[in-house]
Order: structure tokens, then sequence, then C-alpha cells
């Protein structure tokens, strides 16, 4: 077969297959999807979802184009404890700064920063913590702060893992993320978190690109500077992502309602509440940190990653709910055999 | 072979062709791709910028997942003339909804609209164009805009044409948008027009999902009604998506610069500024209306798509300006025989 005449072959095949809406399902074969999950309900249940709007004919079959999944990043992807690691982003940040601002010697939340007074920085309250992400996300471009986060990213260590942030993200998570990809959905970030904080690395750790990332944001700016355009990033709120804000960013960004999403705090139930309420089937899933040893256990008392309401809300209408410790074969990849 | 064989054959096969970067290349074959266009430079630029950034080891060559292209919508995707088509859509909601608001009758710039006195409306300026976007765009659900946009469209008539405002849509470009999802690009809009006004349509008019399309919003709001999570309009501007704001839009949409991007007035200046300022190879392009009996005839001394600075600009870089008269063959594909 020449080469045109092969490509010709392959194109027809490949439209067939499309046709047939049968492309979708050769990814994924007869292998497990999710071979880190115990077998139970919650991974039960993602398969039997995917399998119902994937399946042409089935009377829950969704188009590909509607596939939407949308996933939480902190505590849902990854770990958020002892602290959300932007904001350890932020006190390295602080600390790299301090030589050029010496007034934040004696000013607070800066002090507590330097001085890692840790009760300090909580007493300072949602206004430090503005000033702390204000003082160390805005007045740069937005290329320059791409820079910073990566390098970030490359030296700073977990505190209790001595590993890279990036390493502390869920293998189950992960696996759920490409089973969905391999039916054809969109997987889509939906953070609290900041986007440009995101966006350097959700494509390399969870095969997310930058345009599918949903998050809190600053303003910027569009200048010309000696000659070359750049956006400043200003410290201004632009938007929060997080709670009532979720759909609202959902509907900006993505301008579908997802069909699948997945959270771990009352933060996400907006999300939940949206996605369950459109047509057709819905998935909706909690991530609930029920492991102390391996990762952490917290809930409806934790000031980070609260869950309450939406825990409730999750048992009252069958949402899934992970329980970590009994679901999870393992936590994290490195801990892959 | 069965089935299972069958699709395995397949699934080796595109995996070979993705290898080596050929998939990209079999939707285009020996066809011309642009087949209402005219032999001429800006038909060449087009294809040799296309074949540079796509052929494997070409310097120039561009990772699939980098190739983002976006374009203006009024007047380079369809016409904007005698007025943006948004606004006849405004007009007409205001006539619907007038019974209901019976003190438009005495007020500006509703009053104007009433008795079709476009000159009392002209002289209402921004402050009224304001007005009249609120009272016909806000206090409803996303889900109700969304289904009143679809509606007006399956009614309204261009008054010069007579035909549907999704008819005046330019098939030339229609040949670019194609050629360049063949070729791995991703499509983006990215317009000062209302956000949520072009998703509806988008999709099935240019193959332009509702994810890709970045334009100008006004604030939402979640609630819950009747038991029902819904997404309020709000009469907030949210974001001008024009001028400085296109690029700004497309870093929060987006998060990559495009490495393409077609306008056709100084609201576009910024995008293409931003375009060209990134690494590697770039593609700039003006529609220029030229044609005063197939389509419109207008630039510098235009309200409606204002072209002056980004010509200049245009003329000055080298970026492709498209002679409309002289480089499309045909405007509309209902010229198409």
């Amino acid at each position: 077969m020449n080469k045109k005449r092969f490509y010709s072959a392959v194109s027809t095949l490949a439209a067939v297959l499309l046709t047939l809406g049968m492309l979708s399902t050769v990814a994924v074969g007869d292998q497990d999807p999710l071979p880190s999950w115990n077998e139970g309900t919650a991974k039960q249940s993602i398969i039997d979802f995917v399998t119902r709007v994937t399946q042409s004919g089935s009377p829950d079959f969704v188009v590909p184009e509607q596939r939407i999944a949308t996933f939480d990043n902190d505590g849902t992807l990854w770990s958020e404890q002892p602290m959300y690691f932007q904001l350890f982003f932020a006190i390295d940040r602080v600390k790299a700064l301090a030589p050029q601002n010496p007034a934040w010697k004696t000013q607070q939340p800066f002090k507590a920063v330097l001085e890692n007074d840790m009760q300090a920085l909580a007493a300072s309250g949602e206004k430090g913590l503005l000033e702390l992400v204000m003082a160390t996300h805005a007045g740069m471009t937005t290329t320059e702060f791409e820079q910073t986060v990566k390098d970030w990213l490359a030296a700073a260590k977990h505190p209790r893992f001595k590993r890279p942030f990036t390493d502390l993200v869920y293998q189950p998570m992960l696996e759920v993320l490409a089973y969905l990809r391999a039916n054809g959905f969109k997987t889509y970030i939906v953070s609290g978190g900041g986007i440009e904080f995101m966006r350097p690395w959700t494509e390399g750790v969870y095969g997310i690109p930058p345009e599918q990332v949903v998050g809190s944001s600053i303003k910027t700016k569009f200048e010309i500077r000696n000659g070359k355009p750049v956006l400043v990033r200003l410290p201004e709120i632009n938007f929060i992502d997080d709670k009532a804000g979720k759909p609202v960013g959902i509907n900006q960004h993505i301008g579908r309602r997802p069909i699948a999403a997945f959270g771990n705090s009352d933060g996400d139930l907006q999300m939940l509440q949206w996605t369950a309420a459109g047509k057709g089937t819905r998935f909706m899933l909690i991530v609930h940190h029920t492991d102390a040893e391996r990762e952490w256990a917290y809930d409806r008392k934790s000031k980070i990653g609260h869950l309450d309401k939406a825990l409730d809300e999750a048992l009252t209408n069958g949402w899934t709910v992970v329980d970590m410790k009994q679901d999870w074969k393992i936590i994290y990849p490195f801990q892959l055999k």
C-alpha cells in the first residue's frame, strides 16, 4: 500500500469507528483501569458511571463533547495539610523577598512569617493572608510569575514527606483522570487555588493543560514595556473560585455543565450541586480524608478542607464518598512498587 | 479479523501515525484547503505558516498542544454592519419586553428603540448602550438567556440580506478554521461580544465549542431557586474583552499565548501584538473590508470595526492583510454553488 492510500485507509477506519462510537472504548481494554483502588462501592460507582455514559445504545449515553469532568485540586488531587501548598509558596517568597523589603521585619503578617510564628500568622486572619498573597503573587509579569512557581516547585520540599510538593498527588485520582480521558472526557481543575499558581505544572503532573484549569485570580493589565507587550499582575482580586464561585467559574470558563464532579470539602458543595442538577446521568464524588497514618484524617472540625455540609448532602443524595483508608491501596505515586 | 483484534490493529496504527507526527496531515491531503481564496500572498501566507509549524523536522515545528489560534468574531468571522449583530438582538429584546415595561415608552434609550429612532439611540452613547444591554441580557438565569438567544437566531433576519444572522459568516474564514483544526490547532474566539451571546451557536456554525469562546461578560450569581441551583445574570459588567482586554482574556481563559491571531479592527491590535511577541514562528492576519458590493467597505473612518492603527502596524510589521474584494472568491456560504 502506498503512503497516500495507507493514510486514506486509516482515515476511513477512524471515521467508521467514530461513527460507531467505539473509539472511546479502545483505550481501556480489559485491564483494570483503577488498579490502586480496592474493590468496593466507590470504585464500582466510578466504573459503572463511565460505562453507562460511554456505551452507545445505552439510555444514559452522553456524546463526547458533553463529557466534562471537574476536579477540585487541594485535598482532591493532592494533599492540603498541614496547610495549603500555595501558602508554603507564599511564605517562602516572603523570606526570599525580605532583603528587598526591610520594613517587613516589624510589619504583620510579614513579621510573623519571617519569625516562623505560625500563631501570629493565623491571628492575622483572612486580611493578613490576602496581604501575603498580594505581596508575593502581584507586581511582576505573568511570565516572571510562572518562572517563580517553577523554580519554587523544583526546590521546595514538603515538611512531613521531605519530597517535592508535586509528589504528593493521589495515585488513585491520577488513575481516575486517565480513565476518564481514555473514555473521551475532558478533565478540568476547578480550584480555590490561584489559577496561575497551578498552570505551570498541571499538564506535567495531571495531564491537565492550562486551558482546562479554573481557579482564583488577581487582575492583570496589558502594557508595552520597553517595546515589548507584557501582562502585569496587579494586587487586586479578580475572582474567588470557591464555594458559590465554583459554578460561576465553571460557567465562565467552560460554558457547559459538568456531568461529573470531584471534591473533598464544603468549598466544593456548590460545584457538586450544580453538576447534580443537570439532566441525565451524573456523578458526584467526595474524597473523605480518613487515613491519619498514610495521609491525614480530618473533616467536620478542620479549618483546612472543612467537610461538613457536603458530607451530609453526599450521604443524603447517594453521592460517592471515598474512604481514603479503605478504598485506596496506596496514596502517592512514589509508593508504587 | 475479530472485533477485538480489529480495534487493537487500529489502535496500533493510530499510535504509529501519532508518533510519526503524521496524523495531522491526513485530513488535508492534496486538496486545496482554502478553495474560496483566490491565489495570492494572503492565501499563500496562511498555507506557508501552517506548513512550517506542522512539518516535523522543520525548525519552526510547534507541538500540537501549543497550536493555539484566536479569532475575533465581529467583522472577522461574520459581518458587523450596519451594526453589531448583538445590538439587533438587544433591540429586538427591548421590543419584546416593552409590554412588561411600560415606563420604557418615555425613557431613553428605550424610547428611541421603540420608536426606531436610531439617531436618538446613537445619541444615548455608550451609557445608553450599556443600559440596553443590561435590560436585555441580565435578570434571567444562564439557561433562560441561552434559550432566548437560540429563539432569536431562529427567527431574526438581517435587514440587507433577509437571511438569518448566522448565514452571514465568511466562507473563506470557515475554511481557515477547518484547515487549522485539521492541522492540530485549537481554534478560539476572542471577541468583544458577549460570551453567552456567542456560545449557543458557535459550535454549530464555526465548530468552536463553548469552552473555546472568550468574550465580554456580566457577573453571574449562584443561587438555589425552588430547590434548584441556578446561575442568575446580574446587571453588572464582569469583563470587557476588547482592545487591551483581549490579551487579558486570552491569558485568563487559555493560559497560553496564541501562535496565530486573526482580527479586523483596532480592537484586535493588542491581541495581535501579544501573539506576535511570543517566541518562534507567528502568524497575524487582518481582514480588511474592501468590498462594498458583496459585503461592506470601511476602515479608518468607520465607528464600527474602526481599523486605523492596526492597519498601520500590520503594514509595518508584515502581517497578512486580507483584501476581501481581491482575496475572497465568495463571502458567504450561501453563495457556494
